[in-house]
């Protein structure tokens, strides 16, 4: 094995990123190595991921698979995983709360991250954040926006003036309230121009992940709250901006496509050639437009961002309880305009625990998630 | 003197981007000296110049001022002056031919030249940048489009897969042929978005002076002309943008104010404060559109692009033959649509030199601008 190729673990495997990586495997063979997978409820794709990939190592919920694809073949937690030294780089592609503890050990491990799972910064962003800078270890960020302000950095000498985050504005920015408390799981789900998994479009719906997000810029890039901000731009072409000390502005670009952020997080320092991977043609971007979020429409965008400031297990428990409620609306449980007024029920009862351990963490977070289902079986949330 | 001050020679310092050039240096008092100032006719402004910035050189074509400056102060010509040890930084913001042999002059003494005069590396790019190569002189670019692709390029270690410059269109972006025949000097010299000088802004709107930026990106950038192409941005805001190798698309962003391409230039590779300088508002964007340019009602783009392709003498008299034809159309000589029908005659009656020598260039110029006047003297140039 050369030393050009780079080892993967790949945590995640059988979600929307996870799947994409792969794709970006498949199209640089010679670029990547799969020495681990893990994935959470989906054996049988995992089964053919194993099948396909040879790894060394996997996570087996529910049982190792019935011949080892290598003489080496382990089954290991996603923690044992992201530690290994045999590992070169961890991609983080959990969605949910799942990425925390994986993220954490990979940092620990010294390693680098490949990091799309948003909650783990969200949650414990000043932990991650400090073990990765004790360890030497690299956060590269998979996440568009983060991913196009990275892109924008890159060769500057100086730290972001400004950081300007695109939404879509996913497929409500023009419902009125009347038509919000009628939105179907379909409709939520159905976004208009990014396909993702199940939880991060319904909160690009509520535009909660753009909340997300802006608590992820904050630590990834070290940037105050008062210098992000969030635009609305429903072409999903612009996937961030960066202004610099100077008032000049750049902006990174392409069709929604996840493998282009995940291919650059890879292969990163290099731009590799894909021809996989769309380009624009500018005989066909007839407009791009923009519109500032409408904050009332979206009131999630605002929470996330005053938890964020507020800081300690506040970002946690607007996770946790975010979790539990895009459940209990996908499940039937709750209407799409609950799932604000749940989370905002949660994050008045909760007594914020300013620099939190881990422990704090996860027990805020086990309270949250109590506490929002306690909330939405009880009467009417508004 | 401390030795962050760097020490500037501006030529052409009563023209547009001079004067531009000096209001940068007034709001960073602390950063430049100005050694030198050159001018062309505005001996008025250029006295009042050299009073309050008191140069130690001036090219004074109506004889010297009438109290000197400095004890130093010394008359030289623009090439004396672009070559002088005392001089970090030259600034090339003279218009038309007149850069050519002051560019020349500073790439050969192995100065850093901010270039703001395209005509320089359109006449004889290849002699310019092979001077410049040859004696580790840099040329940073003023023009916005150039500065553009050049802020995108930053920190990357890949070549640009693809350059794309933007136009803003000019202000007969939708006139009819008719109207286009009937356009006045009035009318051309508004230009919607940019407040420039008069000769680039006629040819901003025949479009030959984004035909002219492609030849000087070729040479810039080191780029064939099949990976440069040019898209019509009516809102003038996103200035110019990169494609790397994995299809990621990086644009440089501003409203339309060439003192952030003079300040980056001046101060690369740092970026500094101005608080003169605008910062986009994204509450006032609403829209940035692209179209085509429409190669029928714009000639100048294509016969630009394509005397490029040509190479040798064929781009200097493309552009001896513009300056002549803009001159001709704004003394009332000829219409606005002959100026492209003169460039069109001048270019297919010239005999190009290929690998030409810097008398070939100038030769080839004189030539040109001789027809140009021969021909425009002539009958009906339909």
């Amino acid at each position: 094995m050369g030393s050009s190729v780079k080892r993967l673990a790949i945590l995640g495997s059988t979600g929307s990123i996870g799947r994409q990586t792969l794709q970006v495997v498949r199209s640089l063979p010679s670029r990547f190595r799969v020495v681990a997978l893990a994935a959470g409820q989906n054996t049988d794709l995992l089964a053919q991921q194993i099948d396909e990939f040879r790894p060394d190592f996997a996570h087996c919920q529910t049982g190792p698979p019935p011949a080892r694809p290598t003489a080496a073949f382990q089954c290991l937690s996603p923690e044992e995983i992201a530690r290994r030294s045999d590992v070169d780089m961890v991609v983080i592609a959990t969605s949910g709360k799942a990425g925390l503890l994986p993220t954490l050990s990979a940092v620990t491990a010294g390693k680098d991250v490949a990091l799309a799972n948003k909650e783990s910064l969200v949650m414990a962003g000043e932990i991650i954040i400090r073990a990765a800078k004790a360890n030497g270890a690299r956060i590269l960020p998979v996440d568009s926006e983060h991913s196009a302000v990275w892109q924008c950095l890159r060769g500057e000498e100086q730290p972001a003036a400004r950081v300007i985050l695109t939404a879509s504005g996913g497929p409500f920015r023009s419902f009125t309230p009347d038509e919000l408390e009628r939105v179907t799981t379909d409709q939520a789900l159905n976004h208009p121009s990014w396909r993702m998994g199940r939880k991060v479009t319904i909160d690009s719906a509520t535009l909660m992940n753009k909340g997300l997000e802006v608590i992820e810029a904050h630590w990834l890039f070290d940037l105050p709250y008062d210098r992000i901000e969030v635009v609305v731009h429903p072409q999903s072409i612009i996937h961030s901006m960066v202004e610099f000390a100077d008032g000049s502005l750049k902006a990174q670009m392409g069709y929604p496509d996840m493998r282009l952020p995940i291919q650059y997080a890879l292969t990163y320092p290099e731009r590799l050639t894909n021809e996989e991977l769309p380009r624009i043609e500018w005989s066909s971007v007839k407009e791009l437009t923009f519109e500032q979020p409408d904050p009332e429409r979206f009131p999630c965008l605002v929470m996330a961002i005053e938890a964020g400031k507020v800081g300690g297990t506040q970002p946690a428990v607007l996770c946790a309880a975010d979790e539990a409620a895009v459940d209990l609306f996908l499940s039937g449980g709750i209407r799409f305009t609950d799932i604000a007024r749940l989370v905002a029920k949660v994050l008045a009862e909760h007594r914020t625990v300013a620099d939190p351990t881990l422990e704090d963490i996860i027990a805020a977070d086990g309270w949250a998630r109590q506490r929002a289902h306690a909330l939405a079986g009880g009467k009417d949330l508004c």
